[in-house]
């Protein structure tokens, strides 16, 4: 009976982790509106509304010390208890991103941060990070593998629109100033290490699931956005 | 008996901790000087050096589940155990951080990232990276709440240094073009994160000694990279 309580535990703790992900999710689509119509009192209701990201994070923390210290979980269950709390700490940090992003926003009213040959670009962006995070939920709701390697493919293309973005800032051509430069720098770091959060949350359940963690993919991945300064 | 060995275990995962600070100690110092020396074969050496910092965490993060799951700690035990893993992932991430900046300096390479009349925000704020993971070490070493609120002074140094190199970019007088201000927007960043790893650091050990972690200290504290931009 007590198994069961746990399991039932892990269980409402996976759902949560999920929860979180849609309040992530949400963050950063609000976040781009704001951003694209110079909407500031939607960024200012994101930015608020971190603080309740946070603190699903530190409830969720809070029950997996208290699964650890009661259930005293080995092998898998002890890897699912911890990994859960790193997921949390990715997802938080994806609220954190999507919250700066709102700032920027902010910032720039009753501008727009974003000039008008860039706007396709960021809100594919947003398109993108709405799209990564869904399926990072999803990955985590049912372990699917296949939603994680899907996953892999949008940060990918997340690659390539933040290449563009850079592209585009540092072409001899640029027309729109230092300033709007240094926030489209930015603000492109912004999107793609929120999507490098989900890869990582996508990676860690495969681990939990497979028991192979691709360190290398991971080291990799974690260059892309040098190599995107390469191109 | 077994309690003993436990306690050695727990010692020596915070001696290996502290090793971990020194590289990524290391790291920065020399990814600092790559940069303002344009020196390639310094940068190739930072960027390498960093998979012996991913090795450690992952070392380190193993041994620690191996004690979850052995010694099955409960109460302020199970908390150093887990709040140590996450230090190796801010100290891991501190690592990459240098790999950036070093990345920065291969990349400009034979030419500097850094402008003449940068040169000294840039060393400066290398500087205070050397003196705050130094003082990360010195907290996790002798949980020395005095240690960190020292450190919390050298993070405020580095935003004053952070925000005087926004207030330069975005100057109307910036005459470096937009590659340069996209570098330095960067490096900027690079820097500040590091200083913000080693904060939380520090804050994980406070929170240990004390019982109490100061939410709205971190919260303050993630935004400071936005008060920058809004000065």
């Amino acid at each position: 009976m007590l198994r069961k309580a746990f399991h039932a535990d892990l269980d409402q703790i996976a759902q949560d982790l999920v929860d979180m992900t849609l309040l992530a999710a949400s963050a950063m689509a609000r976040a781009t509106t704001a951003l694209l119509d110079a909407d500031v009192t939607l960024a200012e209701s994101v930015i608020d509304a971190d603080a309740e990201i946070d603190r699903a994070r530190e409830d969720l923390d809070e029950r997996c010390f208290g699964l650890l210290a009661r259930q005293q979980p080995v092998a898998t269950e002890l890897r699912i208890v911890v990994t859960a709390m790193r997921m949390s700490a990715d997802i938080e940090r994806m609220g954190d991103l999507a919250r700066h992003v709102a700032k920027v926003a902010r910032l720039r009213y009753p501008g727009s941060a974003v000039p008008a040959e860039l706007r396709g670009t960021i809100l594919e962006m947003g398109h993108v990070a709405e799209l990564i995070v869904a399926q990072a939920g999803s990955v985590i709701a049912a372990r699917d593998l296949d939603a994680a390697l899907t996953l892999e493919r949008e940060d990918d293309a997340m690659d390539d629109l933040h290449r563009d973005l850079f592209g585009r800032v540092t072409s001899p051509t640029w027309s729109h100033g230092t300033e709007t430069a240094v926030d489209i720098t930015l603000l492109g770091r912004y999107y793609e290490r929120y999507a490098d959060h989900a890869v990582s949350i996508a990676r860690r359940v495969v681990f939990l699931v497979t028991g192979e963690y691709d360190v290398e993919a991971e080291s990799s991945h974690e260059d892309v956005e040098d190599l995107v300064r390469e191109f």
